[in-house]
């Protein structure tokens, strides 16, 4: 497997185009479009929140029945969320509007949108965003990136990877785009993100490594710990790299799972990095643990701690909010077992052992804690499984976002 | 029932002082002490995170086992929360201390403590600290409310509450004082209160007693999701005020526990109210629920939503964020059947209704939005079951505070 340059553009017969159709935004592209020049085979995992997006149950329906996927229209701006049947009626029209300039079937047409709740969306609007952006699909990487552009809200940062592999002696490509930045909480997945493959694999499977890579990856990262309404994650295979068809789980298999991973970790991290406001990527490891389960629980608890994270925005050691978040994690340990490491590019310093501060230097500490990205690593000494789960610091700015987000 | 003026040595026989002993503050008192004349029956509620605090642990046991509690010895600035044997042998010597000065016995002194994570106390300090204040004890309400003031870390207000009532034709009084301000979660307790009472009651059922209260009191506050190491609660009995020992679920227990949710509530919705950085309190009340645990579980989601938190902050009637957080809680309910309020000082106001939001005035809303106290009511119209929450806005001195904490 090798990274490369691209997202949803990337593999094979895959096109991409965006628009500004005004509606919500100014002087910015705020629709986009992936389309597949063959029918694919389509996985995805949707938010668990019981206060369902109409587009998350529009999709639900689509990916499950669906003879094959061929687009994906995208709108940010308004989440066509709280919005009743009048909303779903909305999900229904675009999919008919997108069919008919592409000429694919209804079913065929997957929606999704983020932004503000409990408004309808501006169908006129959204009918004029999807006929221009028909005639403008193009396969370039850059109409890849321009559509990972248009889907951003409060993202800072546009967020796409790609990587290639072989698979039944065929190079495969996997490449995807994603945006989130608040409402972010791990529980299946918390953002919109689509991730393109021309791999040949049979539905099963397809769906099958989708539901196994996002529990370590999209749904081991936090913002703010609140599960939004639209989270969605579409996988679209259109077997057009040539590879025999994957229908069992054999070395192939294996081979695109850990791309899928690969592709997925970049991206789930990349919305943890670029988190509401924030100022860093808070990574935190828990090894030594008897179980995963239990490794991810208190890796979990602490990235949503909110002392924790404001402690990291103030660049400060301060582990014992670190060991309270594994305490009320409801998790079982022995704290007085716990090892605590901080690790960064600024080096790697052990803080704690045994449950009890070390002599420890708070300027390194803090050197440490004032990089881009910052470790927690806990050992917890009971075992040998290990989980690491992704947020970022609470700052000023991510008060100031939420306070002001929909003036 | 009548509530009257006073906190902790509001009940006769209950004395308190209080000291600066300069523990971690410069200019301000940071210990107190209370004592009752007579031996006093002791109930207690304690953290529900692994990692307990050195006092938790020593408390658990004096609660379970003592033969009478006379004193309490608290201190502000150092929580002496894991700091292993060492900690605890420090809960040991403070008690020794304070019998000796007190002239009681080493497991009549409970010990409590509040502040930063992982230091030793100064036991030289607090040793002074004790003897400075065993001479000053005196009942009068002044005491009370100096001690109040003593145990405040980042609390900006003290809290203090007192009831009378009647009980086997005597008045009997109850009253207490708290402190609490961050690290603050419903699980169990979680801050430091002090509750104590004339009131003559048998040592089971004042346990039952607090028990009961805890669940719709403290553990229904929020101010940022963090269970503390160190959250306690007391009540301490010492049966002056004469009454015929209530020894089983009379009219005169119903009488006191009502008295017992009063002070409970009061003293909760002082430290919500008072939450880190906040500008109001926020209630969340949900009604038409099957069963209380329901509504519980709903309105605690939506006070701990960090979005929701910040809307309220900036007076934004963001009601999407609130079913948001009531559909990720993990309780079942049908979000096309909730109709939701706004209410405070300024007026009440539907928001939505049947799911999807009226055609509200947006002023209107912000100008309820704008009070020092907001509520929200969630009907969710499956049942007559109902819960309220408190918690309060998330601000952007929340975020100074918990990044400068330590410093």
């Amino acid at each position: 497997m090798k990274k490369i340059e691209g997202g949803v553009t990337a593999a094979k017969g895959f096109l991409a185009a965006s628009a500004a159709a005004g509606i919500k935004y100014k002087d910015r592209k705020d629709m986009a479009m992936i389309y597949s020049q063959t029918p694919c085979k389509a996985a995805g995992t949707f938010t668990t929140n019981i206060v369902k997006a109409a587009p998350v149950k529009w999709d639900q329906k689509i990916v499950a029945d669906s003879k094959g996927v061929q687009a994906v229209v995208i709108n940010a701006g308004i989440a066509n969320a709280c919005t009743g049947a009048e909303g779903f009626g909305y999900c229904k029209e675009t999919a008919r509007t997108a069919a008919k300039v592409l000429h694919v079937s209804e079913d065929g047409v997957l929606v999704a949108s983020t932004g503000v709740i409990g408004m309808q969306l501006p169908m006129e609007k959204l009918t004029a965003g999807i006929e221009a952006m028909a005639p403008r699909l193009d396969g370039s990487l850059e109409s890849g990136t321009e559509a990972a552009k248009a889907i951003m809200t409060t993202d800072t940062k546009k967020k796409e990877t790609a990587v290639e592999f072989t698979a039944g002696g065929k190079t495969v490509t996997l490449g995807g785009m994603c945006k989130g930045s608040g409402m972010i909480h791990p529980n299946m997945c918390t953002m919109l993100s689509f991730v393109t493959t021309d791999l040949n694999i049979s539905d099963e499977l397809l769906k099958a490594a989708l539901s196994e890579v996002v529990q370590d990856t999209y749904n081991m990262i936090s913002v703010d710990g609140d599960t939004s309404t639209n989270d969605t994650v579409l996988l679209l295979a259109n077997g057009q790299a040539g590879n025999p068809e994957i229908t069992e789980k054999n070395e192939d298999y294996y081979t695109f799972l850990a791309a899928l991973y690969e592709v997925n970790e970049t991206l789930a991290k990349k919305i943890a990095g670029d988190g509401e406001g924030c100022t860093a990527l808070f990574e935190v490891k828990v090894v030594g643990a008897e179980n995963k389960d239990q490794a991810k629980i208190l890796a979990k608890s602490v990235i949503t701690s909110n002392l924790t994270k404001a402690a990291i925005f103030g660049h400060d050691a301060n582990w014992g909010r670190i060991l309270c978040a594994m305490g009320y994690s409801g998790a079982a340990f022995d704290p007085e077992q716990v090892d605590l490491y901080f690790e960064s590019a600024a080096g790697s310093l052990q803080i704690i052992k045994n449950g009890v501060a070390l002599n420890y230097s708070e300027e390194q500490a803090g050197d440490i804690l004032s990089q881009q990205s910052v470790t927690v690593i806990a050992d917890i000494k009971m075992g040998e499984a290990s989980a690491t789960a992704w947020g970022c610091d609470l700052t000023f700015d991510y008060v100031k976002i939420n306070a002001d987000y929909r003036s």
